[in-house]
């Protein structure tokens, strides 16, 4: 691991065990059947110990969406052409996508950074440019980083964390936007768990059935050319991700030292996370998971995670989408649990013993 | 069915089919891949099919929350003493349960109405008293109810959704409250379902192993002793029901009727919808289904409704609580089919063919 990477094994902060039990102790004495608020409570429960404080609150929320191009969709394994991945960035500058409807729904504030596209935009407003090249390189052919975009590209998602930070940021949402970036994401996740590409690649925003035979033998061929460099997950991510892979991966760990909540959005932004916990073991207490996805390797990822997302909703649609529609979910979870009476304060009688 | 009663069969309102289509095609030219945002796609097409509109909107909302005591508490079947009901009223009126929080966030107009309670209460603010009885009578030993009782309580329901509908809400939440109404509820789904206890009975708010034993043998008796008379619902209802069961089953109806989209809560509720459906068939286009609790035989239940709800978050409460969690969901639903940028409208490259 070179210096410039090295921040990436710093440990995860820890959590506030006297602030979680202080929560548990008020959950368990508000005018309600002990759980009946289910996972709500657990949620509530899970940012007083983030945040150490006995009232959480996720008012402030932070997305930020990451884009860029990838070599890998030369080899035809997007429903969509890769001009859509700038297409998308000036619909995201205009504030014509999903994420744009949500974060203004959310009061939410929303950061896009462009990491690089295949053709270099014009500036646009609200985007923030990081062109680490024309795209990540073809990574049936070569590795899809060098270790200079790497390390940059993980220091953006850092940086990204740290003006989040400044500002008292109280939740932070990673998106992502790349064609091709459901094939790097798989690739990954078959290196990270000795998996076959049949059991993680899916269908990405809607390739057919040729599409998809071709996209598992790119990934199958990604996977034998790289063979000899698998087991470091840093070297592992160079060779297979994506510059946003990369910034999403950066982002989760530099959460996790600056003690920030984290809510992981889908497939790929989990596997970022996958990625991320190989780095950074224990970043897994600061990762909140929002919603199981319809793509297809989504929920064997989740699985390696231990993760129990809050919704299912067969979203397939990233940009954050799925981890900005569970934030009034955990909103709700907060006021429930620092507005309602508690039998102390009323008198409502508790559980016949 | 006598004449008080005779409205609960006059037909459900028809969707509006061209309404629907429209909002179709616009999902399909939303700046997204097709289905991309999954059942929020259906949510916001099937709103626009109940409101008649190409741009549905939930901003407007009801919560009303029908109490009342149940004569089978004396049988022993919940955790709590029967005087929570009424406690649990008061509480209402002061602000401090978790549907008086979850109301405040959406913004949304709350009413408790108390159908009857075991002791006559003093007059609450925010509280309307309809007080049928001194709780329903206990159906182990005679009907729940009087056929005036019932429809009275009926026709209850009916009144709170005309008050919403004059002032237009976009989507009414009907609410319970009332020891030992998971008994009750288990009762009427066994006997329209023609399941056994053991299918249908659970927890509630928690009661021991025991209680659970007593429970099932408290439903099987009452089935016994009614077993001649369950083959009309609204007898169904009448015999083994509770006036909050009651009112609900009659605002399920009246928003059917009066062509008010319903957004169902958890195992109680969606007893009373079913009660409603085998009332008046047709109703069941009107109904959205919030969330799948924990209680046991809340599955069964919605299997038989065909009815898919969006959130699984092993909630329990009651109180309309799981539908007022939804409501962010239905929501940013219709803000993203509202808002978002069409391909017609930006030049954003559509699938490739």
């Amino acid at each position: 691991m070179s210096a410039a990477t090295a921040w990436t094994q710093m440990p995860a902060a820890q959590l506030d065990k006297s602030a979680a039990r202080a929560a548990e102790a008020r959950q368990a004495n508000l005018t309600k059947p002990a759980g009946a608020l289910g996972r709500l409570e657990e949620a509530a429960n899970r940012l007083a110990a983030m945040q150490g404080s006995k009232r959480p609150r996720v008012d402030s929320v932070a997305i930020v969406i990451f884009a860029a191009d990838h070599g890998v969709a030369a080899e035809g394994v997007s429903a969509f052409p890769q001009v859509v991945t700038s297409e998308m960035i000036k619909n995201f500058s205009r504030g014509g996508a999903a994420i744009n409807v949500l974060a203004r729904e959310l009061g939410a504030q929303l950061e896009v950074i462009n990491m690089g596209t295949l053709s270099v935009l014009e500036p646009l407003d609200g985007v923030r440019s990081v062109q680490l090249g024309l795209g990540s390189a073809n990574f049936c052919q070569q590795a899809a980083m060098d270790k200079q975009q790497l390390a940059t590209a993980l220091l953006t998602g850092k940086e990204a964390v740290e003006r989040a930070k400044l500002e008292g940021v109280e939740l932070f949402i990673a998106g992502e936007m790349g064609i091709g970036n459901t094939t790097s994401a798989a690739a990954l996740a078959c290196a990270l768990l000795a998996a076959l590409p049949e059991h993680l690649v899916g269908l990405g925003t809607g390739v057919d059935p040729l599409g998809l035979v071709r996209k598992v033998s790119v990934v199958r061929r990604a996977l034998a050319r790289h063979s000899q460099h698998l087991s470091d997950p840093l070297e592992v991510l160079r060779r297979l991700g994506g510059f946003e892979i990369a910034a999403l991966t950066g982002s989760y760990i530099a959460c996790a030292q600056m003690a920030v909540p984290v809510l992981v959005d889908g497939f790929i932004s989990s596997v970022a996370a996958l990625v991320a916990t190989r780095l950074c073991p224990g970043i897994e207490r600061w990762l909140l998971f929002s919603h199981s996805s319809a793509e297809f390797g989504h929920r064997r990822v989740l699985k390696e995670l231990q993760a129990r997302p809050f919704l299912d909703l067969g979203m397939r649609l990233g940009e954050g989408s799925g981890a900005a529609v569970t934030v009034p979910l955990l909103r709700m979870a907060c006021s429930l649990h620092n507005q309602m009476a508690s039998f102390d304060e009323v008198s409502v009688s508790e559980k016949s013993r």
